[in-house]
Order: structure tokens, then C-alpha cells, then sequence
């Protein structure tokens, strides 16, 4: 609550934001580079934003559990998706929270859940606030609601070094929690792009993609138990490595994201500080043939920690690639035994399909194109801000697809967002100043890859959102008609739903809904999200 | 339905049960190597089985769909635990199906739902019979049931090479669905004890547990999509290698154990064929160094096939050991390429902890001591059936605990029982005679291990149900209180629910009646299995 405060309405801290000048000059860098783009606007200063007085009035004997601020309302009202941040720059925060709570404690939130009952009040867990997928949005109309604030619930609140695992707060940012476990040489290595505001409770709530392109993907296979607040009582699994006591409790929690409790804590897998790494940039002229050597190194069981593939469009936006190749980033890392053999392993596998590697390298630095590959990674969400100011439209979507249609899956989806494109945004189709969809694969499996999909393009200023949901609506029908997931990694939310509803087997969305009626008879919690409000 | 029939009442098929020489030789055999066990006994005969008449009369019109039947009543009233087994022997099926259905195809499956609603009669899914934990037998009073055989879905539909997976109806059993895969030069290579005789929708609907002693333990791992009847519609969920599409559907089928629905067919995760091997036994003179050697093995991610720890009475008991040592039996299998390097790793980890390594052997023979494990392993179902009629009993419980507390957990389970066992069993508590409890690990993860505990013991004979119940609720009590789970693989089914209830999360519990009562108001599939009846 002291110190740096964060952006009311992009990435990062108000301190990063970048001065006029150094925005003037990159939007002329970015001019150059992409062909489109204007002249950057300011963002709506907090002071000039207008929102809706609160409809909540917080109890005075409550102290400081509660907020009614502007600022601590606006900055929770919207997630981080590129119509998140276009609403935020131009100061539109419709449906703020009448009130911001920030319990301390468990009793604390199970205070804010029954004042709220009480008050005929919606609550919205809120963790760093990363969601790119409307999850902490508000969209109640009249129904009043609060945004139940974790980041109070920030310690590794016990380390058990034999097992490997920690007991950590949901409200644990990446960097706070890894820097109590460093403390221990030990670390959770679950490195999601939001990694540095985004908490733990929000991983398993949404189940978050993180550092691991094979075998441990998602923060699903790093949960050991979950601990959370229902408004029926307290959910608590125990500590298992492993069980087959029906079903599993913690993967009924673990995506709920907060439908059906406030996760309050977790026991985690962590592991040591890796000593040995290896890893390596491997050209390829073709993306499919690319594809072909990701596809059987990810059936080889050697398990690489990165494995991920950028076609040539994705290599040359991100700075690590001329645009003439693809670009398969792979990396090894063990804390027991060196990597070196796996590591040739899998070159040779690429080599076989075409494959051209750069230097091996050890120690964590990496290759070039490796470093300039992540450092681009973590950057993205900064500069997603000046995109926005600059007229730029900058959006991904995410998916996963078996490995035998991923061919005409992709095809088909790419062709499908660059003919939305063409028509919604005014630019030619080719050459300089064309729109760029790119793609890039962030986890693979055996049985298929995790395409990540980029969407660069000038934007309409002032009808961004309508602009980027019509990309985004022809995006996903394409993805639910070829078979894929409507999200791997970004969570449902609220704007994934009508792709979702899609999805979802019917008695499955059925006995949610009986689940979730049950846990929580009011519909205090997310409501939207997942199912419709009772 | 034709050719070679089950045993009614024990494991294999009726030529395979051993003749009255056999048996009086093994009696033999029996006392000399245990110091207990009396004169054998026989099974009472089908013929002289008496049986409650059905109270359902099969619709004429529905022709071979249901069977009354003795013979296929009298088979699917009971699993195959001790008590089963033992209940069978002396013809006690005091509660077997009223009728037994065969459906061939997912609308047949429909219409029994159908008719038996239309009865108020309960159906209890059928695959190979084999659960230990009640999960066939009806327990329902006055209510009449069908017990639901989904042996006549036995194929594979279809193959993806390319992703590797492979749709597979849920009756198909081990052997048949291998036997397909293998004209593909593929393999689902999941071994559990009893893959002779259960089936895939079996092992999904109760998590069943295999061959790999690390990374794919569970058939969860190796799920790729479920598809299952419920009285409120097909549920089938998309072919995805991972999804962040809210909780995971396949997670709420898995382990449901029939209360959802009837898993009609699944998307499997295959591999090819295995063609470098590499395993090796090494003897520890101390069961608890072993352990250190195989948690430091665990969190290697080195990912062993094999790792499984037998201490020295466990090992001496099924004649791969002298008693004096543990054995650890290391295995590492690959596809893709040589496993010597992995193996070297482990071993030095074993070594570092006192471990004595034997020969390694490659190409699938394995050391002596892999090889007379593996078999006593398979054979120990039929074994099962002699001791029953040579008044020995014998019988297993397992279950799952972090490293930080298996040391005194271990030391307290085995100590409850065996103070139990002193007092149900008439023997002496050391020396020749004395009971055996003994234990391996079947399956070893980065934060524990799963105990699997052997128990071997003078029976009472006529008193053997009584008997093993108050040693297994002792077992039970030792591993709720010390945090286990009441299963790691054996399921929940009716037999454990007391200590299941008792290790779920409450408000788990309540969201997984509502979604029973939302998917079978009617409370037609598998009444007291994971919930109470309705």
C-alpha cells in the first residue's frame, strides 16, 4: 500500500512509464519498423477520470479492510488485455468496484464474504490483476461489488526442504514469493509473462502457463494441495505427491478461477536453483518443417525446460531474427546432472528436419538469439503501453491443438485473422505497413503443440475495442471450429465465454453449475465467469 | 461370452485354477515357507451356489441385452479384494446383480439407463470386475440393480500416429487393447496388477495406477479426452494435449468411479514400443538409506520407468531377496534413445546412499532379482487364491505420503497393523510363524513416495471377513491420522469410504453431490460409491 504504485491503467509502475520524448521517438522507431502507426496520445490522467460514486458505503468498524479511493477503484477495474489497456488510456472505467477490500488474513476474507452476502454484494478475487481475459472485470450492472484484493497474503509461509515444497499465500507475487524460496536455494521456476505482478492464487485460479515448455506447463502440475475460502466453509485438500481418492479435489479448484472459492494459499512443488543449463537457437528455413522436429522432440521423453518454436514473422518482430527463418529456442537445465547429451539429442533431431543450431550455451546466458528472445518475452507488456499510445493494435490468442491437425488448424486460423484484418484495418495486405500475424509455439506435448498467435496492426483510434473483438471473435471461431482450446493458458474469463460454452462438454458445464449453487448459494463470487450469474 | 470362462468367485479363468494335487503340494509349500496355513479347502462349486432370485424380469424385446443368468450374476456380485475372494470361495454373493447387460454400443448403454430408471433399478458399471474397494458390489437393499458389462466395447477406433493417441472403448481389457496397438508398433504401456482383466474405462473411472514408477503414474497422465453416457446427455470432452479452459473436465470423470456416468470410450496418450531398456536391482542392508537413495532419485529428474522399493521382507517374500536386504529395482525405458547415462546417474545416487548395484541388463531381460519381481508381481492375484483356500490371509493397502513425514508415518503403519494382527490372528510375533508385514514403493514422486503394504497372516478360517476388517480399518486409522491418502490407486469405491469422507475437503464433497444430483437425479449409477445414496 506504500511505496511505488502501479499504473492506474497499463503494464508496470508509474514510474516506468516513459517520458513525451522518449514516446515521440519510439513511435517514430516504430513507424519505421512496422509501417503503421501515429503520433502518441496521453493517456486520461487519474484526476480526469470520472467514475461512478461507490454504491457500497464500507462499515466504519471495519477500518482499513475496505477502500473506496479512485485510485485503488479504477486500477481494479479492468484486466491487462489490449481492450483493457485502449479503455484504460482513454480513461473508460464504466464499471469500477464500489469498494476495494484488503484482508490480512483468512477470517479478514471471510469477513469481506459476509458483509458482502449481507450488503446483496458481488465479490471479485484479485490477485495482480494481469487477466487478459476480462476475469476481475465487473460487468453486474446494477449489482454493486467489491474487489477482494489479496496482495496483503504475500508470505512462503513454511518450506519443507525434504519434500521440495512451500506453503505460500495466494497473494505472493512471482518475484515475492522466488525471493523468499531463493532464501532456501530453492525456487517454483513458474515464470508466466504477468510473472512480476501477477500472484500465485491467480496462477491456480486461472491455471497459468508458466517457464516449462514440457512436462510441468502449467502451475496444474505444481500443486500439491489448495486451501480456500467458500462462502460454504473452508476447502482444504491435504498434502498428497500423489492420490486416487475419486476426483481430484484441487483440479476442481484449480481453473475455477474464484467461482467457487477465494484460494487463500497452496502447498506448492518447488525444486533447486538449477546449476546446469544448455541452450540454443536452431534456424529453419520452413515453419512446418520446424514444426516436425518440435513434434518429435516432444515424443522423445527428453523433456527439454524450452522448446520454443517463433516462425519467422514472430523472430523478426521480437528482434531475434531477420525474418527469413524460423527460430526454435531450445533449452536444458538440470540442478543434478549436466545437459549437454539431451541437449545433442534433441539438436540432432532438429538437424534431421532441417534444422541449422547457433552455439551451445551453458550458465543460464544463453545464445544471442536466445537472450534477445526472453529479454523481448518479460519487455512485451511494457510496450504493449506505447503501442496503445502510438495507434498500434497489439493482441495474441492462444490455443492447443493435436499434432495431426495442426497443419490446416493453423492455416486456417492464420488465414482467418489476416482476412478479418483486411477488413477492419486500413492497410495493404502486403509489404511495408502490412498487419503481421505471427506465430509462435509456448509449450508443446507429445500429443501436440501450444500455438501462441501475434496480432500486429494500425489500429482505429477511438474504436480499438470493436476493432480488435472482431479480430478477436473470427480468431476464435476459427480455433473452436478446427477442434482447439478456446484458451491454453489465458484463462476463460468473461471474454472467452461464448467460445467456451462451445467447448465444454453440456453435463460438465451442468454439474459446475450444481457445484458451484451449492458452494455458494448467493452468487457472490465472479459472477459471469465461467457460467452465468444465477 | 464364449469360449473361456472367469472363475466365478477368484482371479483368472476357470482351466487356470490349480488341481487338488497342485493345491495340497502348495499347502505344503505354503506352511514350510511361512510357518502357517492349514490343510486346503475348496470353492463351493456354482451349482451348489444358492441366490437371491432376480427381482428385475429383462424386457423380451430387448433380446440378448441382458442375461439372468447364474453364472453371470453369481461373477459380477463381488471385486477381487481378500474379501471378495474370500466370500466367493465359500459361496456367499449374498447381493449379486439382479441382471447383468452387455450392451455392444453407446445406445444400447442408453437404453439400460433408460429402462432401468423406468424400474427404480440402480446400474453399476461392469469392466473387469477387478476393484478391491467394493466398487462392483451392489450394497442397496431392497433395491433392485443391473450390473452394466462393457465387455462387448473392446476395440480400438482409431489411431493418431502423428499425435500419438489412440480411441479406445472402455471395455477393452490390457491385453486386447495392447494387442491392437501393437499391429501400429504402439503401446499405452499401462501395467497395473490386474491388466489381464480390467479395462481402460475401469482404470479412468478409478485412477488407476501402472507401469511407469514416475511421471505417468496415474491413467490421468495418459488421458487425452473422456467420453461417457450420464442420464443427462453424452459427455465428451475435445481432444486437447493441455487446456487452461476452466477445470478441467476430464479431471471431474477421472476417479468418478460410475457416479457421473458410464465412460463409454476414451483419447489415450500411446508411445512407441520401447527399444532401449536398461534395469538393474540394487540391495541396501537399510530399508530407510534405500529410501534416501530413491527420494534423491525422485527429485533427479532423472524420471526412472522403474523405482520401486521392495524392503528386505517384501523382497525375501516373493523370492527376490534373502531377507536381509532391501531392493530397489531401477528401471529406464526409451523409445528414442540409449538410457545407460540415466541409469549410471541413479546409481550413483544409490551407491552415495549404501546402495549395492547389481549387473545392469538391457533389452527387457533384467537382472535376476527384476526379472523374479516382475513375475511374482503378475502372479500374485492367482497366488491370492490359494492362500485363500490354504487359510492364509493375504492382502494389500497403499496410499501416498510426502518424504518429510514417511519416516514416522511408515514406522506407525506398520506398527498399527501388526499390534492388530497380534491380536485377530493367533501366531507368534517373531520368528517362524510370525505374520509378515512388509512394504514397497510402487510409485515415487519429487515430494513422496506411495507405501504399498503387504499382509500376510495366519486366517481365521470361516472368520476371515471379520478379520481382515478390523486390520484394515487399523491400517485405515494409521494413515488418515498421519496425513496419507486413503488410496493411491486401489480407488474408493464402498470399502474406504468411512476414511474418505474423512480426507476430502467438505465443501468438495457438497459441489460433488450437487453435480451427481444435477447429472442422476435419479441416483441411478453406482448408489454409495464416493457419496452416500440419494
Amino acid at each position: 500500500m506504500t511505496g511505488r504504485r502501479l499504473k492506474h491503467w497499463g503494464w508496470g509502475y508509474e514510474d516506468q512509464a516513459p517520458s513525451r520524448e522518449e514516446l515521440a521517438e519510439a513511435a517514430t522507431g516504430i513507424r519505421e519498423r512496422l509501417g503503421f502507426g501515429g503520433e502518441p496520445e496521453e493517456p486520461v490522467p487519474l484526476d480526469q477520470v470520472e467514475i461512478r460514486p461507490s454504491r457500497l458505503k464500507a462499515p466504519a468498524d471495519l477500518g482499513d479492510l475496505f477502500s473506496d479511493q479512485k485510485y485503488e477503484r479504477v486500477s481494479r477495474a479492468l484486466g491487462k488485455a489490449y481492450r483493457d489497456v485502449v479503455r484504460g488510456f482513454r480513461g473508460q472505467f464504466e464499471n469500477p468496484p464500489d469498494l476495494v477490500a484488503f484482508p490480512r488474513d483468512e477470517s479478514e476474507i471471510e469477513v469481506v464474504l459476509n458483509w458482502c452476502e449481507a450488503e446483496g454484494a458481488a465479490v471479485i478475487p484479485f490477485g495482480g490483476g494481469t487477466s487478459v481475459v476480462g476475469g476481475v472485470e465487473g460487468r453486474l450492472g446494477e449489482r454493486p461489488f467489491v474487489s477482494l484484493d489479496l496482495r496483503r497474503l504475500d508470505r512462503v509461509l513454511e518450506v519443507d526442504a525434504k519434500s521440495l515444497a512451500a506453503r505460500i499465500q495466494a497473494g505472493a507475487t512471482g518475484p515475492r514469493l522466488e525471493d523468499q524460496l531463493r532464501e532456501q536455494g530453492l525456487t517454483l521456476r513458474h515464470f508466466p509473462q504477468s510473472f512480476e505482478y501477477s500472484t500465485l492464487g491467480g496462477w491456480v485460479a486461472t491455471r497459468a502457463g508458466g517457464h516449462f515448455a514440457t512436462l510441468y506447463t502449467h502451475i496444474d502440475d505444481l500443486v500439491e494441495s489448495v486451501r480456500a475460502i467458500t462462502p460454504r466453509g473452508t476447502w482444504e485438500s491435504r498434502r498428497l505427491p500423489g492420490s486416487g481418492a475419486g476426483p481430484s479435489p484441487d483440479r476442481m479448484l484449480i481453473g475455477s478461477e474464484g467461482i467457487l472459492g477465494v484460494i487463500a494459499e497452496a502447498w506448492v512443488r518447488v525444486r533447486p536453483r538449477p546449476e546446469f543449463k544448455a541452450s540454443c537457437g536452431v534456424e529453419f528455413g520452413d515453419f512446418l518443417a520446424a514444426a516436425a522436429a518440435v513434434r518429435e522432440i516432444s515424443q522423445s521423453s527428453l523433456y527439454p525446460s524450452n522448446c520454443r518454436l517463433l516462425d519467422a514473422l514472430e523472430a523478426a518482430t521480437t528482434g531475434a531474427g531477420s525474418g527469413e527463418s524460423s527460430l526454435l529456442v531450445l533449452g536444458f537445465e538440470s540442478a543434478h546432472h549436466p545437459v549437454d547429451a539431451p541437449m545433442e539429442l534433441a539438436l540432432e533431431i532438429a538437424r534431421e528436419h532441417g534444422g541449422a543450431p547457433g552455439e551451445v550455451r551453458g550458465g543460464g546466458k544463453g545464445s544471442d538469439a536466445v537472450g534477445t528472445w526472453r529479454n523481448a518475452f518479460l519487455l512485451a507488456p511494457y510496450l504493449r503501453d506505447t503501442f496503445v499510445a502510438c495507434g498500434v493494435l497489439s493482441e495474441t490468442f492462444e490455443t492447443a491443438i493435436t499434432w495431426d491437425r495442426f497443419e490446416g488448424f493453423h492455416a486456417n486460423a492464420m488465414e482467418a485473422v489476416r482476412a478479418k484484418i483486411a477488413e477492419v484495418c486500413d492497410a495493404p495486405t502486403e509489404g511495408p505497413g502490412a498487419p503481421r500475424v505471427s506465430c509462435r509455439f509456448t509449450h508443446v506435448y507429445p500429443d501436440g503443440p501450444a500455438p501462441y498467435i501475434t496480432v500486429m496492426a494500425p489500429a482505429v483510434r477511438g474504436g480499438e475495442v470493436e476493432q480488435w473483438d472482431e479480430i478477436k471473435a473470427a480468431a476464435s471461431e476459427a480455433v473452436i471450429e478446427g477442434g482447439g482450446t478456446i484458451t491454453h493458458h489465458h484463462a476463460v474469463g468473461r471474454d472467452h465465454r461464448p467460445w467456451y460454452d462451445q467447448q465444454r462438454p453440456a453435463p460438465f458445464a451442468a454439474g459446475l453449475r450444481a457445484a458451484k449453487a451449492e458452494l455458494d448459494p448467493a452468487g457472490l463470487l465472479n459472477p459471469g465467469v465461467l457460467i452465468d450469474p444465477a
